[in-house]
């Protein structure tokens, strides 16, 4: 019963297969290797982009920073939610790796158009004394677990283009997103008008691995120059491509965000019976519920493991709701889920 | 035939084997796995340093370019060799991570202890208009396969001290050098003066591994941040843990770094047999060797793969000397090393 | 009639008339000046502390940017308000100097303690993920002519100090704030747990010289390190100093402010009189004020020259309320503010 | 008798001149004044260059870092003298500004095509390990006193087209070594090939100017961003203008550096005579000669101010030769001069 986060998961044992069927002999380096072949090949073909450039790197904050520094001037501004993960949860890697600044786009996690409009709008007003305006960046599967529809990424993308500024999808939870609208990942990105976006492995059954996609090719030497500036080429590249490869393969990156939006939805419908709270509408693999004291306290007893959300155990109230977070990975069975729902 | 970098072999089967031991159920992330408990207290322990600051990164260029920023100020400059990797092949990674400079102490691979004292005494004499003398960073083994021996170490070492400098060393092949010098890693490192350490491991049979030692705990928490900052954390933290305790357990970090430098010893005898020119006396697992490119054309065309050094396979006199280096890891086999004599 | 900014007017006679005294014969260089002596002295009298560490830099944004620099680290916050100018006016040069980013209080143009404890409170609450808390800039006299009082300084400070927080004072117009709480500059300071200010001068008569105060010695260094690699160390330092010498003798600096506080008066009594709104109540040297769009235009036809604050001056409606900004320096004279009210 | 720095005389008369004339009424802020034009307008007579982009700093430092961080991305290096002011005097400002780093061209003081061209050759040779090729920063005069003629000038440039690389000349002594060559503007720089240049005016009787021009005008933009950024671009801009006007006026600027120049040809004349060793032959207003203790004793009890170069005026030896540094301005007048060799 362990829905703290889709990073406390096991990896897939289907990547585990690839990475023992890549640890034969030699291998070139620095991501020359055979495999990057096939994974670069392959993201092409499934973005039916067949000039974008492709890349590797370990975690999710490397390919957000790395791909917004690529984007953007140290002299800009990138419109973000205020409670998007380059904002909150990466330390200042963001700025580190752009000089830029982040401006919040007011709201809340989902960014509307109007709000991005008025937000842009607000910088770039003082000729050089305020930032410049720099890169729109949409996480997608928000950090409340909401998906932005077709239309709404393509209404976004519309306001950043209206501007003349590049985007950026935040896409740690991409595929969840994308089994979610049930669309083409050409569809959910460039298409919409996203230029490159961070596609996430390590939450959906990899050990750490993320690529990002360029669609304008011209961007690729210069992410590559900043990828090894920045301390993330690997060398023994081939154990990147290979955790990537077999998440392609066989559709396993399809196959197991369905999973975890399949379990996530379980879990929904079992709340909802018993009737929690939803702080958010769940729309891909994590909930955002409130439910009493007593509740939390005899799932905490049971060994269920997740994070309060703002909330703290400890209290008399035993009615009082208390918001958690509850996410989903591929792994978990249905057996975890309806133990857990049992005890509610 | 394969001796062009100790980047391009396998993993070793016992690390494989402890990936997938551990890849059972939910672990915390970021660091804050059971195997990463083991990882310190094991070494701490290697180290003699109870109370070491032990971390994890996923590229040598991140242990350095981290390492160095923890020990050194925007306004300094970093002492090393002119042929040190965080000058020569790292991208300028530790000045974007230091907003430090480099100074090069003048000579060959291996810095002396006299070039050091004059490169130190040459900077700091003009106040605030140069930059303010900062860490020493020592290769070990060196870029040309040398090894430091614990006399020039501590001479090295105390020429910093002199100045109340604080000591970095660049360890990608730390164990290569260990048994080289057949000495205890604490005489190799802060009872010799070393402040920090880079510990290799990808080098030495991991996939991506280094772990970064800081015998002054009070590194600690800076390094944490620094390293979150630069995007090296990893969520799914236990994969990295879990190469290095296969690491580390029955002593699988000295056997690979034995075999690979009996293997290179293996390749020198043969190749000093034959009357081969050596650049620099091989002392670990790297051999630069000059031979005629009539030989080199051998090699090439029965599948040697290697770095030619500064020369190239074109040109016509066939007895012309030309460099090469030889990197030997712990996978290859003597059959390759005699098969790769026989063509000599 | 010109109210467009405080940055627009002449230096007074006196600046001048010392920059002249001072350009005799040979100097030392680089802040090693005589006059720098005094200047330090007086500064360390009239703040009454003596081991204050006190330099000059030529622009307002270098003081702010390099005086937070120096009471930051690169993965901590700064938490200041929203229309603070180191938010919206320093394209940014904080950032860039400090590497921290700027966590905006909520509400308006004046921090309450409430919002201040409550924005710090949301910060540090993710371990290494999110930014650290760092300094809090307070600015005084406000972006919008606001003055902090002393009970509102003490108590922001008293917040910041709950979590050891440094608090930065941006003072480019500190002295029309002092003289209009009419306290010593110890009280709007240190008295009030202000540990650095930056001591404006450019806005206040003089052409482009700021103090910089550090009420902790110990920070003396480090600013001297970070003004060089800033390129902020001014070779020729004794037309600096011979500017802010100027500034402190026979009491310039308060005479000046007095000046221009009193014009603000005259203005805003002659605005009151004929009914304009005021968007803040003018409290220093600054009015927002809003009167129909016809009497902009009289005032523009006769040759006021004033910024409109978010309006444009172009449209039909006589009579829609535009909002302007009008700010007086020491130079205006009182007739040009009554021919100016004149055309209301 | 005064002879340590051109940073340490006063300033021209007619440029206190020019500050009194600017300092009456209202003026537009932050380079919109109209001095500004004049000195834009100047600048690109002189230069022969309609088009060029022409900025005014207030530091040789800014307008050096700022210019190359124009020229250069932070995965380059910047190639330049290993005593070159921006390696040896600047604390880290170009590494700061730029991100990139600074390649030592191996020799002394002046840059020789061969020397050059090795070191461009020995970078960029790693693919993306190591730094990528930068801009080439020529000193003119050096910082030995020597001048470039126009033909080594050529040829250096002539190397850094031969790779595509731009050029950037530290011309914190323009003037100097222009009358020194007696030679154009246009020539010294874009007809040689060199695309940016920081034209000093500090040295040669300002305050503290510094004008960056860049001959492509597609840099303008960028350059005013990193100017604000980097906390360089002044309000009270008209006094920057005022002081660059009056250096331009009536050829202020070359009148003197003749000047200049000329006092420094009659104290080598005289130590010459007096049979004086010189470490470089003098070109231009900086005189590096050896002379006995003995006589360095003299001239400091007689009061003469200099710097011993790499030498301590403590020993015993009389005879010892000393070396030290004589730098003549504009405004040491032909009796001092008689005055210090006569002490000899």
């Amino acid at each position: 019963m362990h829905f703290a986060s889709d990073n406390s998961g096991p990896i897939h044992p289907e990547v585990l297969a690839t990475l023992a069927e890549a640890n034969q002999g030699y291998e070139m380096a620095y991501g020359a290797d055979t495999l990057m072949n096939e994974v670069r090949d392959r993201i092409r073909g499934i973005f039916e982009a067949p000039g974008a450039a492709v890349y590797l790197v370990a975690t999710g904050t490397a390919a957000n920073a790395l791909a917004l520094a690529t984007l953007s001037k140290p002299w800009e501004t990138v419109f973000c939610s205020p409670v998007a993960h380059i904002h909150e949860d990466e330390c200042n890697a963001p700025e580190f790796y752009t000089g830029a600044k982040l401006t919040l786009v007011p709201g809340g996690d989902k960014m509307t158009p109007n709000a991005l409009r008025g937000a842009i709008e607000g910088e770039e007003t003082r000729g050089v004394h305020g930032p410049q305006r720099g890169p729109v960046s949409i996480t997608q599967v928000t950090e409340r677990g909401s998906v932005y529809s077709l239309d709404e990424l393509q209404a976004l993308c519309g306001v950043a283009k209206e501007f003349n500024l590049p985007v950026h999808m935040d896409g740690a939870r991409f595929a969840n997103a994308l089994v979610a609208l049930n669309c083409s990942p050409a569809q959910m990105t460039w298409k919409a008008g996203v230029d490159a976006v961070s596609f996430g492995g390590t939450k959906n059954g990899l050990m750490g691995v993320e690529a990002v996609v360029f669609f304008d090719e011209s961007k690729a030497w210069e992410f590559e120059l900043r990828r090894k500036r920045g301390a993330h080429l690997f060398s023994k590249h081939r154990y990147l491509s290979a955790q990537f490869a077999a998440y392609l393969r066989d559709d396993l990156w399809l196959r197991s965000a369905r999973m975890a939006n399949a379990n996530c939805a379980r879990l929904a419908d079992g709340l909802r019976a018993v009737g929690a709270d939803f702080l958010y509408e769940p729309q891909a693999n994590m909930i955002f519920a409130s439910f009493p004291r007593r509740v939390h306290r005899n799932l905490h007893r049971a060994g269920a493991v997740y994070h309060l959300w703002g909330s703290a155990l400890e209290g008399t109230d035993e009615e009082e709701m208390l918001a958690c977070r509850l996410v989903c990975d591929w792994s978990i069975t249905e057996d975890q889920i309806d133990q857990f729902l049992a005890l509610l």
